[in-house]
């Protein structure tokens, strides 16, 4: 590499993308600001709906806005019948998170090109709450397409959470359902400069449509790198759980460190080798779930010797992604629906961007080193 | 902004994004470098087939090669019947790069789970052969559902270029019309990391699967501040056309220039004010092609008296989107459709930077600077 390019960062590893009200990890105080609030605080004091408006609206609501707010999601909260209908024609073999990204690469059709491509905060505004409100929809009903189950259009009379557990089991959620999954969906809503954020910045910038921005986001959320890692963590529970159980959890996690496997569901790129304030929150909220399910004290038992085998051998701690995959299964949430629940969550955060980057926006637009040949020719 | 902030650069300008074998913009040589040879040279003497091929395997096909990978291409052009069939149910207003960006989000579905989340570089090839194959089809087709024209499925007895006419116009093409789409096809082929590239290698960093990576491109390249100038280029002759005619062209200038809005064609971030060389080429084939429409020579003499004002008043020259925008019209093509068709080309670098970010991948995770508030607490 030229002496000129010694300050080249792959994977732009601690480059400034940009300047943001949004949020921060600050690792040297081990914590989370979003639009200033600690994000621990919020996820154990507040909800999904009222995260949700501080992000988009930067003010946090009153009890009487969070509720017009989350009564206005509910009114939008369906799709048009031409999206089930293309739902039933997508390949059964359709990933969940590639029928999400039709879904919401769709959603954009319905809005008159002068709206869809008016770039205000005004008019962005009110597309990240259609956007907001259907996603939930899109997610469940594409996937029940593809799983060959009936749909189950949302429920108006409910709240945002309890609607999304619904819609997800087809029967009235339980408390403990819809808290948990309020707490799951408050714990993924925003995190700084995340690939998929980073996404939604970049195609964002082009001034092109917040449909297109999200659509981008739900590819890069799809990548086992980022947020598909919540799957692969209940998977490697299950596993061990099929192949002996918790007795076995050591010494498979020290064969898959000697074979040098990757494990999900631990470190991260900014935390290093602290733990995630998230994963630190959201593990205590598993025990009091484990009899939801009747393999639910194995599979805790397999979770904790994993995390504490990792913690011994690698110095490594879980991330969000690790408590989280077990919540999701006490709650019967089925595992091809995590990442998608995790994008529906991150939208919150996702739009918010969009809206920020187009309010003062500088098109990405980044160099390269070249280090293929020159001076070819074709043969004439 | 905080002094240890200093080399943030808005827009990452400058910033190396990543090592890359593919292509250069070479400002002080005025050259764009595809794979080691100069692109002006690839337009004139070779053909849009050898230089996807050349994109995609690092090799500069022999006739042979060349004839056998167009085969292929056109044994895949077709699509499933079912997209047909979602195509007639996307809303009548869709916006035709929005249909596109469903059509390859939707393609993903049709591979295996274990194929479609395989980074290998045979893998990428193989599904970035099906993308480059079958994406003229979805992008002219679910253009003509949208507009209630009946579909022109792909003949496969045609090459590739010529195909590409034939379900625009959906008669069979004239020599001039098929060389002139393929210069085209050709001159957009790759350079360096614009926009479009760049979320691509953003999307393919977390190994997510390489239509989304392409779906995410279509949304960026559809930006006004990006793929979106050739249409709005277009525009803009009309207008003068309409309005007044050649000898009103300079006024109409002036007067948006003393409005200090926005001419779209000209100048580009890393060329800043020297002429693309690809406008520089593309112009040249356009007073071959003015008597191809009755209001061709009208319009060439818009386009002239607008450059000659533009270099005059403000040293910006013509960017590529400038002569393509009325060779595209003078062939016949909707408008809707020039940056469709723009993407449909771009797609061969596209892929080509997906095979190569998993070849050697680090996932893009960048930082931001917080300059919101800190230390808020909830209403209890």
């Amino acid at each position: 590499m030229a002496k000129e390019h010694a300050d080249y960062k792959p994977g732009l590893d601690g480059v400034i993308a940009c300047i943001t009200k949004l949020s921060l990890l600050d690792e040297e105080k081990e914590q989370i600001i979003v639009r200033g609030y600690d994000l621990i605080e919020l996820i154990q004091k507040t909800s999904y709906i009222k995260v949700a408006y501080l992000l988009i609206y930067n003010k946090f609501p009153t009890d009487a806005e969070a509720k017009a707010f989350e009564q206005e999601l509910m009114a939008q909260a369906d799709i048009p019948d031409e999206m089930y209908e293309i739902f039933k024609l997508l390949p059964k073999k359709t990933m969940a998170m590639d029928a999400l990204r039709t879904g919401i690469s769709i959603l954009g059709g319905y809005e008159d090109h002068a709206v869809l491509m008016d770039t205000s905060t005004k008019a962005n505004e009110e597309k990240a709450l259609k956007i907001l409100a259907k996603a939930p929809a899109i997610a469940v009903n594409s996937y029940r397409a593809i799983m060959g189950l009936p749909f189950v259009k949302p429920d108006k009379s409910l709240g945002y959470s309890e609607n999304f557990v619904y819609m997800i089991k087809g029967a009235k959620p339980t408390a403990v359902e819809t808290d948990t999954l309020d707490k799951i969906l408050t714990t993924y809503i925003e995190h700084e400069m995340p690939n998929s954020t980073f996404a939604v910045r970049v195609v964002s910038s082009t001034l092109s449509d917040i449909y297109g921005s999200c659509a981008s986001a739900v590819a890069s959320l799809k990548g086992p790198l980022h947020g598909g890692a919540n799957e692969a963590a209940m998977q490697m529970f299950l596993e061990v759980q099929k192949t002996g159980g918790p007795a076995t959890a050591e010494k498979y996690i020290m064969d898959k460190l000697a074979r040098k496997d990757k494990i999900m569901g631990f470190g991260h790129r900014v935390y290093m080798k602290k733990y995630d304030p998230r994963a630190f929150l959201m593990k205590d909220y598993i025990p009091k779930l484990v009899d939801q399910r009747p393999d639910g004290k194995d599979l805790y038992a397999i979770y904790q010797t994993i995390e504490k085998t990792m913690a011994r051998e690698k110095g490594l701690y879980p991330n969000a992604d690790y408590p989280i995959a077990l919540l999701y299964y006490l709650i019967n949430v089925p595992i091809d629906l995590y990442t998608p629940i995790f994008l529906c969550s991150r939208l919150a955060g996702l739009v918010s961007h969009h809206i920020e980057q187009q309010e003062n926006n500088r098109l990405f637009r980044p160099r390269v080193i070249y280090e293929g040949p020159r001076d070819l020719h074709p043969p004439v």
